[in-house]
């Protein structure tokens, strides 16, 4: 179980392609992950070329790993694919609801986690890309993405240039209750996060961030409430445009 | 990779229990997956009494697997110990917005089919249950999940007592696109679906049902329009209820 326990992020790639047979068989494999029903809501576009990377830098804030992996996978939660079959086999769909989203955002992010799974195991490096839900209207322009199709995750995958970092987690007892939730203590709660606290990078982080404490950091500079709030609002603006 | 191509959900389970040292590897192991801004926004709550299982049973609408396996886990997207974390270091927390949800539902699947993977790879079978976002609300209860924590996932697992049926799934082509999505013909679409509409157990599913086509299976016993709208409003409300 060492390649799940020892399982880093990589930003960092060879330049060297992925070959498309390789990517395939990645694709098929994950194509195996539970899906709702069996209806694998989820659609994966490939952007191997310079142009197509080009155009989605930007919109993932320039993170250096989109221009510099080999391919870049965009998943998206799509009820398309399902609502024309019904619509073509005289059967009315109704999958244009909250419901029917999020039941495809998971599918699709099981999807996901499972290319990059089988990616890992076929010693390749991959890096998830959060920034997919804060863009997602500029980003379906770029890929011309259909109705009831959105993107909910975005992979960037090569042959690792590095070793990667374990980062430091929650201790287990933090995350694992028996029979039903455990109603930590103040004490518990500050403990858990020592781990945090204490490592290395996050208080080099913290300093040069000029900040008190790290919990500061997220909530006044990597995820404030008002760019939280924001981007709730463009979010949800979105879904409704492409009729969820 | 044998054990991606050849992966199935598994729903009968042997009378044998899981270790608590074996669950807990398990749970440590998919820690080690990627979430957002390592941030770790799960729980994940273990019922192992049949007390327990017997109070979650009807809101899984009484699937056997509830109470045939040996553990189920009840995956939480889970804002709550974060909060507490900010609110306990001289940090105003933002994170009782859509966009917090979506970010930490797609923590909690990623950590959930770290899970199942992991799980499987030390010969455990398991298996999704997609009811659990049809009563939130009353799992909650159950689990006694605090605010900003919402049940997301649930797996139920067990040392196999079947093989498991590899499914029918749709040919790779109709999954990934190169660059832009590829706007499919009506031909496509219903090309694609042939796996499904063939496969024998669909065949015989069909017949038994009444409908004329197997899109009609979805679309009038399955996954009604009015039962993914009612539950949509249940579920909108009981995320605001847990303060989302």
């Amino acid at each position: 179980m060492e390649q799940f326990a020892n399982r880093r992020t990589i930003r960092k790639y060879q330049n060297k392609e992925i070959s498309d047979s390789l990517l395939s068989s990645i694709v098929k494999d994950a194509m195996r992950a539970p899906t709702c029903g069996n209806m694998q809501l989820y659609s994966v576009i490939v952007t191997r070329t310079q142009a197509g990377k080009e155009l989605l830098a930007p919109l993932h804030f320039n993170q250096p790993m989109v221009k510099e992996s080999s391919v870049v996978l965009t998943v998206c939660a799509d009820f398309n694919r399902f609502t024309r079959w019904c619509e073509l086999s005289s059967a009315t769909p109704g999958y244009d609801n909250f419901l029917s989203f999020i039941t495809a955002l998971q599918d699709a992010t099981i999807f996901a986690q499972q290319i990059c799974t089988i990616a890992e195991h076929h010693g390749l490096g991959t890096c998830w890309l959060g920034t997919v839900l804060y863009n997602g209207e500029e980003i379906s322009k770029v890929l011309d993405l259909p109705e009831l199709c959105v993107p909910v995750a975005c992979i960037t995958m090569g042959y690792p240039d590095e070793d990667g970092v374990a980062t430091e987690r929650l201790p287990m007892d933090a995350i694992m209750h028996q029979e039903k939730y455990r109603h930590d203590s103040d004490i518990d709660i500050i403990n858990y996060h020592k781990t945090k606290d204490e490592y290395p990078a996050n208080k080099i982080y913290l300093k040069e961030s000029g900040k008190e404490t790290l919990a500061q950091v997220f909530t006044e500079i990597r995820y404030t409430k008002e760019m939280n709030e924001a981007v709730s609002d463009k979010l949800s603006k979105f879904l409704k445009k492409k009729g969820f």
